[in-house]
């Protein structure tokens, strides 16, 4: 639990419906370390993008990875600007008017500038990663050999500039709408685990293969 | 269903692993028809920004709604260039080797600069975002009154320039991993919903509510 909080810049202050804001460490290591994507920003001559990217936190960083040859992680690489979203969608909040619908959510907005992971960081680094996936792995699986580890570039992003924004709960209508016969409360949603779709037979299961849904 | 394909600009052709590129509506719409939110990224004198929007699909738009006073509605309101991405994870896809671990997924990142919708059609706009929600809803719930309206920015961005990459299936070992003694296959996950949470008490549920889960 790290209850640190870092006080927002004028980019991370929020604005919009500012009693939602989530300054503090812990909300953001929770909302990343539940995530296994971000989405990207960045600028460059053809203007901005936004792409999706496998992410993990250590520490006090978020890290991403891929290939030498992504202009994307080149780019980041060679100190641009950033910007990296999660966002977990929780409900859809249906409200007696139109207008106070909503939706329950947790996000988090880190800006920042990537800085490249050693050579000799990498392994562990990739290994980190590994494990947010399936815990036990990064020891069972073929780890990169020097050409695999030669060919990745793994980047991390200072966890030092962030908002976090997290809405829960139901609707909030206006006290002249509460008698409108419509009906009102959220529709959850989650990100849940399926059965595997195991590549082959194998004898044995690893706990987070047969702990997995 | 709409067969139409776009051909890729310089900034939506595919480069890393390009098998998985589509730029066919079909693959665009159904990946956006599946979604309640984008990442929209936008730049302005601060740098560049990733923020969730809630986004609606209406024939060839993709639509965002805010309160005026949003500095991100203002600033995609002006004529600046956006990017709007859409990610569904699917799952982990877990290889012998660490380096051939990967995610199946489906994305969409559409480039343009957003139309502000006319007053006029604000109303039929937004029952088609309430309909994407709930179908039947937007004959039940209160629809936005004037003064509602009129603090409502509504955008669309045309379905014009975009890029969608799927990838599906098992990993891809190299010839040399098959024999090793690791589990490997997929960990599908879905965004899945749950059992809905009612404001209240009502005798009778809208079959959106009803057949929710």
């Amino acid at each position: 639990m790290n209850a640190k909080t870092v006080p927002p810049t004028a980019r991370t202050r929020v604005r919009r419906i500012a009693e939602r804001a989530r300054h503090d460490r812990s909300t953001l290591d929770a909302i990343l370390d539940a995530a296994h994507i971000c989405h990207l920003a960045f600028a460059d001559a053809q203007g901005v993008h936004c792409l999706p990217m496998a992410c993990w936190r250590r520490a006090d960083h978020l890290y991403l990875h891929g290939s030498n040859g992504s202009r994307l992680l080149k780019l980041a690489a060679s100190g641009a600007q950033v910007c990296a979203t999660v966002t977990h969608l929780d409900g859809l909040v249906l409200a007696r008017s139109a207008f106070n619908h909503s939706m329950n959510y947790r996000s988090a907005v880190i800006y920042g500038v990537c800085e490249r992971v050693a050579d000799a960081d990498k392994p562990a680094a990739l290994d980190a990663f590994m494990e947010t996936i399936a815990p036990g792995r990064s020891r069972e699986a073929r780890r990169g050999n020097a050409s695999e580890l030669a060919a990745t570039t793994v980047l991390r992003l200072p966890l030092d500039e962030f908002a976090c924004k997290v809405r829960t709960g139901g609707p909030e209508d206006d006290a002249d709408d509460l008698d409108l016969p419509v009906w009102a409360g959220v529709l959850p949603l989650a990100l849940v685990p399926r059965p595997p779709q195991p590549d082959g037979a194998f004898d044995t299961l690893p706990d987070y293969v047969a702990n997995w849904t």
